[in-house]
């Protein structure tokens, strides 16, 4: 008996890890496809239906290669010598949807994969890869009228140069001439630059989509640079980062410069400002100490707002804080819900199996656009 | 007397090889610098004031690393392992004044420098350095009114997509709410796309330095894909390429769009149509197909017209021929001699030092604007 029920035990264990081992690892299936971000022609990487992603990286040579990106904690991809003498490898479970930056080591240098576009994260421009998300539809490229994005080069007498902003003008801005629009200025996270939002954000795409549903009031989407890359290199990081260099140029320069030359509702009521991550920290600071000047204030993973925090409760129309659930998303529901208590008007918004990546951030876009410039 | 004869022609001979390696190889000069073009932050690629370019590359396994820049013929530069563990190399000589592209090879695999900025070229993006140019002043930015440069996504039937395009307006277009402006339709070389003239070229910044200094009417620009990096794909590559389908998307599709959404002068006399290298092959083909549309023509490092090519001279007020001094520049002086001869207002300019890179293109945009619409 004894052995019979070693032999049961035994089974039983062989099966649970077996049902274990399939819940941890479907079979991966066999449907891989090039991501939307490679470059043209390129067929690697590729993402499958599930979305596990699998790299393929041309060096005969090497004695090593390894992708940045994959499972948590576990050192990313290391990739194996195929037959054919490149390397290949796939991340070791689905990876979440939408945007993710990563690089690739190959015998110990970090590089970038040449097969998929660049963005600029982390101070450098990364690679980047897109898996398919259920929603993709809200930013996708559809064929309804296009907004356009300009580079403006502006210039910022304390910072002694010419600065780069990017400006979304909604479809009609060019035949409506003496329609003026409300404007947001939006912000990008630590490391990243003003070409964040359209490059891996899609704002402008999420815009042209919702107007053409009907969904919102076209405005204006101004993005600079936050000059919050200049932190890694202060002792001390964040806790040492000086708003006033920002502050300046985005108040005093940037915004004067768009007023003159592109139709605005040139005030308070018509004015937000929103930014994820490291922008949110500078959105907060920035609106808190110029009450006047914004009415609208998002911040995307980037922090709350207390009540205490807002001087004059008048002056404030809409406070949106949301953050993905891979985050802390008690935090910002926590924090609106402290809001609406004190009587703001406050909306907290979480990103469903999204972490701190720009997936959350596309979709607080969306979910924040309808409510600006409502009152 | 003979062996005395012999130690002359010896002394001789060793004094003019020395003369001679010292014409070739002048001692490097130790005032390096970070390219213009590095990544935020990055002390890497450098170049010297004598045109030597310097890399260095962190690969610590790395077997061999190697520049695919350098002196023609000899497979660009090899990086020696330096004392750091990294891997570093100056070119042999110094390079063209003016913009390369370049990749790394790091044991085998073609990889960007991670110090650098990228630009499309050669149908990926590619590695970039700027040799600062005794000339460089011309496309410098500096702090005079700047023109933006914006996207548009045009509806393209044809394509069955929404395609991009890069406009240029002058500084003064939003204010000015009433002048209406000519336009330059400006095409980029093959595996280059519509960013090239901007990133690469500068075009926006030679625009706005030509218009502050008075010496240029302004006008607009408009930079698409010319569906040139097909090319590689097809058997017969260019004499199989078919003009039609970009020829379609130019004329029926994009130049109505930029007609109905920018105050452009809509006809033949305020429209130009230029294109460096494979970009000159269609602007050939596509200004005598199309006599109608454009009436300045310009072709950059991209072949020259013949007197005969074109059927009514009335219809044509400029033909710009140009290209580098390392290039052929009889073939465009002799050009443009025979096509003055029959009558036609032809310039040629060639310039000086420079091959089929971005240099000569960047002059000759210098020189071929202040030509532009006069008549």
């Amino acid at each position: 008996m004894k052995s019979y029920s070693i032999a049961i035990v035994f089974l039983f264990t062989f099966f649970v890890s077996l049902c274990l081992e399939q819940t941890e690892k479907p079979a991966i299936k066999e449907d891989f496809k090039p991501s939307t971000l490679n470059q043209p022609g390129q067929e690697y990487p590729q993402v499958n239906s599930q979305g596990y992603a699998r790299f393929r990286i041309v060096a005969p040579s090497a004695d090593s290669v390894r992708i940045s990106l994959g499972l948590g904690g576990r050192g990313g991809t290391k990739l194996a010598k195929a037959a054919d003498g490149s390397w290949m490898g796939t991340t070791e479970g689905p990876m979440d949807e939408g945007f993710h930056y990563y690089r690739i080591y190959v015998d110990g240098g970090a590089f970038n994969d040449p097969g998929t576009l660049n963005f600029y994260g982390s101070t450098r421009w990364e690679s980047g890869i897109e898996i398919p998300a259920h929603d993709q539809d809200f930013y996708a490229l559809k064929d309804v009228p296009h907004g356009n994005v300009q580079q403006v080069l502006f210039p910022s007498k304390s910072t002694n140069t010419s600065r780069r902003a990017f400006v979304y003008t909604p479809p009609g801005y060019y035949e409506n001439t003496s329609t003026r629009y409300p404007v947001l200025y939006l912000q990008h996270g630590w490391g990243e630059d003003e070409t964040a939002w359209s490059n891996q954000g899609h704002a402008n795409l999420i815009m042209d989509n919702l107007i053409a549903e009907g969904k919102i009031k076209p405005f204006i989407i101004v993005m600079t640079y936050g000059m919050t890359n200049e932190i890694r290199r202060e002792a001390g990081g964040l806790r040492n980062f000086d708003i006033k260099p920002f502050q300046t140029v985005l108040l005093d320069e940037l915004i004067p410069y768009v007023d003159k030359n592109f139709r605005t509702l040139a005030n308070q009521a018509n004015r937000a400002m929103a930014g994820l991550s490291m922008g949110g920290m500078e959105t907060k600071t920035i609106t808190l100490n110029n009450p006047e000047v914004f009415s609208y204030y998002g911040l995307l993973s980037g922090g709350t707002y207390a009540p205490a925090d807002i001087k004059d409760k008048s002056k404030v129309k809409l406070v949106f804080l949301s953050c993905g659930s891979k985050e802390r998303p008690d935090g910002v529901k926590n924090a609106a819900a402290a809001l609406k208590e004190a009587g703001f008007n406050a909306v907290s918004y979480v990103s469903e199996g999204t972490a701190h990546e720009f997936q959350t951030w596309r979709r607080s876009l969306y979910q924040l656009a309808p409510l600006l410039f409502k009152n």
